[in-house]
């Protein structure tokens, strides 16, 4: 609460682009209760931070954990921040204790999830997995022009440290669900096995503009109805693969806006998604077929192109089974999920075995100033990150 | 295609906004012409001109025809201004003859038919017929804060004449048809006997917005599903009351335009036309019941509101005989049609005897710079101008 204090929009909501003033003010902050916690703070040429505990084996690679402090632009304080929060209270909750674990920790700070000043989002945790190079981080502006690698340098956390510099053992990242399924289920712990893959598919419809009044609607070629038509199409398919599936249009943009003028041309966004990926090529393949279907019959033409592709990430099998058993052991009521949206754990996923533990969120809303995650939950999924840690990290 | 030299755009294009300063040229070329042919000038609080040719029995009232010489901001040559140069053709033609008929004959411009750039359309016919009052008229601007009365006023169209001191005996409105109906049909002359009733409803779609990859499909509220439902839903509402019907959605706003965001909520406008009020009502009534039940099926709310209803207008019986009998003796091909577009002469129809003549455009394009009808078919609706309007005239 005090971290949400910085970049406050009302009571709830929070501001805090990343690099911004704000989100070097709150990384200021998590950086001294790191100091306190006896951390010593590395960062890298993206400015992830990483906040290391020494271990009893001082040279073996690290057990990590955490997720980001920048928030959307009216955003709320659980998204991303309760990883990072719940990963420094594991290392707070183990000095009290006065514990020492085999191998070292790392609370992780990752740099731009969001993606909102400065794209592609995930852009810390994708640099540092190598999907990004040197040239194209330090060449990324933001809309304003200003540069990645200024704001980063201005920021004060702007490192030198490099991935292999600090070997990492295995990754855990807390995160509040964005959905309503664990909240519908009654379940206090997300266990989640995957990141859905995702496909966006442009599509460009094709018609004739006209006069409302005077064109028959035998002679239209409406491309608003044709594409009413494909959303309403391509929904059903999703409906068809079953309850993982997801298949959406956010953006529609028609070419004109006059009531009296039949659109002649309109452009949408479809977004699929599905931890599988046979499915998920199933459901690309059934839009598209749909669009084209549905453009005939309306007397138009669609041009349906791939512009994204993310691939489902299936998490490690013993990070999975480190999360369920602790949960089963604290005995928190919990299921195994399939994450909707796209985390850093998703690029970390990559290098080395890592998971992540869903927290249920009030009516499934993030992004949002009405977020919002009880503190019940939030302990709750901070306890099963201690023992999914320690099983790692050994007690010896 | 002189006049079509103000305010050209490319070849064929044309774009003189009411009482603008190209509106003012093509006025005043028009004026030119008219005294070149022996007619008088008046205009009225409106701007509206009317070239008068005295009748061998000059206190008959007049027998008018005419349109508007306003364009479309991306408009054509033929919209509006084919109608008012007819009426010309028709005075240069009997001038030639040396024909004088009994009652006399007067040549209309009605200011601002369009409505670009002052609200509402049709605003001098409006005036005329008494739609529009004298402070309401003069209170009118732009949306740069011109006024309507100062832009009269600088034109030099701005006049005294009252409709009460130039009694009208009827009216003839040549117009191109935009639309496809005469030229799918193969014909050259459209006996035009209605104009089609109007409405318009906004539909307010609420649903809730969500993110696109953590929402289940079951779950949702879609408020851009449910409107893509009553657009299909309502087509075909119109659909099933026969080839006269029109439902068209021409504006479509979805609350926010982010690909991975569920739409929480859309505005729509539903334009709905029919030349018999009953159906009109009835398409209205069902439209609204469809929004209802696809809301409801999207787990969503919709409200539905009428913003602007027109009652259809049926010409005069001896006006559209007029004008049938003349496509008829000159032996052009004719069917009757009913206006889908509203027009000066809807306006007029309430005051005195009225009737339209519709004019093939190449696939039924207008308000476009490739707006185009020949001058074959231009020729013939004239040749039926002139016959109807001597009809009415008389020769003694």
């Amino acid at each position: 609460m005090q971290l949400a204090q910085i970049g406050a929009i009302g009571e709830t909501g929070n501001c805090r682009l990343a690099l911004s003033d704000e989100d070097t003010q709150a990384r200021n902050l998590f950086a001294g209760w790191c100091r306190d916690a006896g951390l010593v703070l590395h960062s890298d040429r993206a400015g992830n931070m990483f906040a290391v505990r020494r271990g009893r084996e001082p040279d073996r690679a690290i057990v990590a954990a955490g997720s980001h402090l920048d928030t959307q632009p009216h955003g709320g304080r659980f998204d991303g921040i309760s990883g990072v929060l719940a990963a420094l209270e594991v290392v707070e909750a183990l000095n009290d204790a006065g514990v020492e674990t085999d191998a070292p920790l790392a609370v992780i700070n990752w740099t731009n999830e969001e993606g909102v000043r400065f794209a592609p989002g995930l852009l810390g945790s994708n640099w540092y997995a190598g999907a990004i190079d040197d040239v194209t981080l330090d060449g990324i502006r933001a809309a304003d022009g200003v540069g990645f690698a200024d704001e980063a340098a201005r920021s004060g956390w702007l490192g030198v440290m490099r991935p292999a510099d600090l070997p990492m053992d295995s990754f855990f990242e807390l995160h509040i669900e964005q959905g309503p399924v664990l909240e519908n289920a009654g379940v206090q712990v997300g266990v989640v096995t995957a990141v859905q893959g995702l496909q966006w598919l442009d599509v460009a419809v094709t018609g004739m503009d006209g006069h409302a009044g005077t064109t028959p609607l035998d002679g239209r070629r409406d491309a608003l109805l044709a594409a009413a038509a494909m959303l309403v199409a391509i929904n059903d398919a999703g409906r068809s693969e079953g309850s993982e599936a997801r298949v959406s249009v956010g953006r529609l943009v028609p070419a004109t806006d006059g009531p009296s003028t039949i659109v002649g041309a309109v452009e949408f966004v479809i977004d699929i998604r599905h931890p599988d990926i046979e499915v998920l090529e199933r459901l690309q393949a059934a839009c598209t077929d749909q669009c084209q279907r549905k453009a005939a019959q309306y007397g138009c033409t669609a041009v349906v192109s791939r512009r994204l592709s993310v691939p489902p990430r299936e998490f490690d099998a013993d990070c999975i089974a480190a999360v369920q058993n602790a949960a089963d052991e604290l005995g928190f009521t919990n299921r195994k999920i399939a994450s909707g949206a796209l985390h850093d754990a998703s690029n970390i996923a990559a290098m080395v075995p890592t998971t992540m533990i869903f927290v249920p969120c009030r009516d499934g809303i993030s992004h949002n100033i009405d977020e919002y995650a009880s503190p019940e939950d939030l302990a709750a999924g901070c306890e099963v990150l201690l023992h999914a840690m320690l099983s790692r990290a050994g007690l010896s």
